[in-house]
């Protein structure tokens, strides 16, 4: 932890796609962030030039803070965050893709919210308790230059609360099979995102490329680093995504084949006494617990339990056997926080203090 | 079709706990209904004697018809009903098991939309388009006297949608097993049912008995009728219920394993050309299809689906292979239209068409 | 009625900005009009040349008719509409003001229910049942030529709901001060309109313009038609407008300061026994009565009470004392019957039977 | 501030009806409080004896507090609460009445958050930075005795917005006349409140008695201690109150008639700079400001500023002239935060504060 330590000063930071509502998610979680603060905040070129406060259609609970407010919009360009090695990417898939990879190869570390590069066999999907050593992909991108820049990816929203139930599930009692139905927050689509008119007293049973991602970034999160790849967990997924009338939080019904035997008070007991990297690291986001089990029954649901742990838990509920598969169980996990920006900065957190800085 | 035709009058019929909210659906739908006419409506002491329209909080988007309105409302007890072999009950679980009995011993068909009597070996549980001679077992009930009492039950609101997808589909295929997540509208609670406190921005992961209840019907619905009894159809089904905020209508995500091969494309023929019975008598509430097949990707959806062919259709949508099971696919049903009152009267016209009426 | 009956045919008429959600709205209720029958759908250029099923995103309850899912989508320009002397204008504001007029140049009448001309002086903004007498300017508008063409205009969704209530108040009280509240549904913003994530769990205090509309448009629509103008009522109003999270049905807090004497009773008589123009020529679209009064005390309500006659009834409840200023009560219309599509066509309809299709 | 600084000991309150929705409230808020540690809890005499864990189905967003969660519930009599001076109630309508008599004399505190007593001349009905000096009241109510019991009320949750917006009005422009129509959350109507199938897609426009309350309770708060009694407030209000599907906030559209000249810049000056004596003593509930003035047109709205300043702060928008009367704005503020149970502490910490604990 020596940065901050050391010197006294924050690391510098950068924000792209600051006015989008991950952005802004970026913005008030890392305006008092004990390590990290923000130097640039970048967005199109329609608000460069802009005061952020002018720029931005601020949708967040809390207050928009003053010293941020008054900071000037960059274009997403690489010379706007001269300062800042390390880079939280909000930007839309639209464009993600190229000024990702510009970023990176002037030089920064950009930690991305955005789908484009997860699956890149070079780029790491980082899930912090899960599979913070596939980080290492880092030194490949760089190529051996360790002032070089690189892309690390934070998975779908929906992805990351399935991924945190089933990791220590899979390191007891190896998963083989999972089927998943997401209910998933209108938060999820950004904004504007879904209009009201299509959600109000109803749900649409269908979310453009969301279940193949869900199915590929899994095996790819809960695979193994070995020499100088991922090697995909052998996982057969199904998935079917469902958009919901909930403004934050996803819920998941899971069921799971194991190929160990298991029983209710296992599954149980792995998943409350499951720990990571980042609690042994104590980093500012990590949550106490990843996974918080509840045992009434009607738990988990969105509107309780979403903040728990500062929207970083994944909460599990209602764990019983399945007729079909082997047990079947619940899944609540924030989208906007654990699913995107709080997430990516727990990436962050994980990279400075592996001492991935450069 | 004698009845009517032959004397040029409707057939009488009660309408037992016609104040709860399935109450006034049964009246709203058979206030002007081409075969019956409401002649004894009941309701507990507490209303007893009163104007239904003094009686009832009418909560229908209908406007509650005028000549119904002035009939006086009775205690819930067979006297109530002389005049009408013909009952529907709305009653409550909670008084429903001895109430039904007593009216079936008093020589009334009870029409039950309560779920204390339908896993009763002697109760049919009837869905016209899948199980009609399930009906046989009235004779049974009544012991060779045909002008003896019965009682015929409907199945829960989230079973009907499954098991009407599942008929065509066991037919051609021979059905193995069933994985369903359920989202379902509060209407389905009754009234008062949940609180808007639990359910707004919310949705709960639990309902209680749900999931019992549609893995066993399911099993008995779609069950053979063999000598004097029902051989339950070997079918092993997992479900998860949700409540989600959502007036009216039950969305199921559904996968199934099948014995037989099959394509996206067989199951669509098979569940597009599916037709029942009440198709082929025509009776009043039948739809024109029990089964509508919609390929937009985003449907089927609550809002826009549930009220097709009057509320009776089942609406599957989203037919694809599952990488656990075979295939999965979306069903929507309306839950107090095809779901209970519309559903349970016409189980009464199949019953009238087959001349069981005694 | 000559135009049905002599011939046998209906009536061809054109619609424009047939693909958005007032467009939809015009295509369901005219597919099986009585006197109408659609001729021409235009869209915009993206649009033309397709198959209507193809260029519409449907988002209406009721299936789309199977003859116009098939015709093919025009350019929004006046040979579009060659047949067809009536035109219903769905037009978005952007384009409803020049596109229009060149429609009206071209000879068509044009019922319109885009704000861009209400206001005009020469242009009758009309409610059927309050001030047929304005359509009296289409003769002014013609200049004498009965073959030329003319703009008409419908009212804003919520100014509708409120001056058929003032109406009969007017004629018996005289209005003099008007403070309106309104809580209006999100379907009033068209498509996409408002994103889910702005009114979940949530409302809007404020709609440009809409206040504005409101205060001007019902000053013009209870004017006087003399000379060759309208001479607007001098009333005061008040208007404080907001969106809440309800899909349709706009609900509005009222109270009035009379010139004349009144009583709770004798404005229930007056709103109660109040009928217009088209309740005499009983044109098809014309409710029963245009106001309803009910009187329980939670009444009226947007989901049980805007369908009501088609949703052409304003329903007016809990009429009281005002310490403030006289009388306050509750108005609920539904914003897409009433308050858009249908009201057009009602004028439509007004326009035929008056013989001012020239 | 002698009681903790003194003994470094918590002074010790008791709750009553800690397990509905507002003794929820209670019970998260003073869990952690500074000043007040929950000593003792009471419920009906189905939960007495058993633990608050078991007793309660606690629905708040933060976790039960794990000290709370092992306390045994008690009846709700004086005995109950014998080690606490100061009493919280969050009874019920139906029992309150007697309740708290019952614990005023015997020697407590009550500070009641229900209507029972708010009107008895008696009875402070204190919102601290509107009316602190109505606090003398409890002198009158103890007759002298210096250790006598009393009981003090906080006002209806839709009342406290709308006093907090006028007191700065009415000391700088001299308040005549209120129009005030309000949107009111569904947690103002407790557990169970109003059923998801009344207000999902809809909204109520009646509260039984909530026009009476807001009307008689505003006058009581803005009048002057004289002599022994409160001198009611000379203002003509009238209100209309409205449920709609919103958790949390209710939202008033206000117009005002002044006696003295004003400005929309003066208005908001006024109100912007407004402070009362809990800012000035710094009790621990205390909001910075006590009004917050948001510029944004579509500001506030309940989602995004209810929670500002701890759910304490009057959030007032939208300043503007009024046709009828003279000016007309909006305001929001927490129901069951500064609408009930923070806004109950409050009084407390102000009664201590002012040294009225006996």
């Amino acid at each position: 932890m020596s940065d901050v330590a050391s010197n006294g000063r924050k690391i510098p930071v950068a924000i792209l796609g600051a006015t989008g509502s991950v952005g802004q998610r970026f913005v008030s979680l890392l305006a008092d962030h004990p390590w990290f603060e923000i130097a640039a905040l970048t967005a199109s070129d329609r608000s460069a030039g802009k005061e952020y406060a002018e720029a931005v259609g601020w949708v967040q609970e809390s207050p928009l803070p003053d010293d941020v407010a008054r900071q000037v919009v960059q274009a997403t360009e690489p010379d706007a965050a001269r300062e800042c090695r390390l880079v939280f990417s909000a930007l839309d898939a639209g464009v993600a893709g190229t000024c990702e990879r510009a970023f990176a190869d002037a030089g920064h570390l950009v930690v991305s919210n955005a789908r484009n590069h997860r699956m890149d066999p070079s780029v790491p999907l980082v899930v912090p308790e899960i599979n913070p050593d596939h980080l290492a992909l880092i030194e490949l991108q760089r190529g051996g230059n360790p002032s070089g820049g690189a892309i690390v990816t934070n998975p779908n929203c929906s992805t990351i609360g399935l991924v945190l139930a089933l990791k220590p599930l899979h390191d007891a009692f190896v998963v083989k099979t999972v089927n998943v139905v997401t209910m998933q927050a209108v938060s999820g689509a950004g904004l504007p995102g879904i209009p009201a008119m299509q959600i109000l007293d109803n749900l649409v049973p269908y979310i453009p490329g969301e279940e193949e991602k869900i199915e590929a970034e899994s095996r790819k999160i809960l695979g193994r680093f070995v020499d100088d790849g991922i090697l995909e967990c052998e996982l057969t997924i199904s998935a079917q995504c469902n958009r919901v009338p909930i403004v934050d939080g996803h819920t998941l019904c899971v069921s799971v084949g194991l190929e160990q035997p298991a029983s209710v008070e296992a599954l149980r007991e792995v998943l409350r006494s499951f720990s990571g990297e980042p609690q042994r690291l104590r980093t500012p986001s990590a949550p106490d617990r990843p996974i918080l089990c509840l045992d009434e029954p009607g738990a988990p649901q969105p509107r309780l339990h979403r903040n728990l742990d500062g929207g970083m838990a994944a909460v599990v509920g209602r764990i019983r056997r399945c007729p079909v598969l082997d047990f079947k169980f619940v899944v609540l996990s924030h989208n906007t926080l654990r699913g995107a920006a709080r997430g990516a900065i727990l990436v962050g957190e994980l990279i400075r203090a592996r001492g991935l800085m450069g």
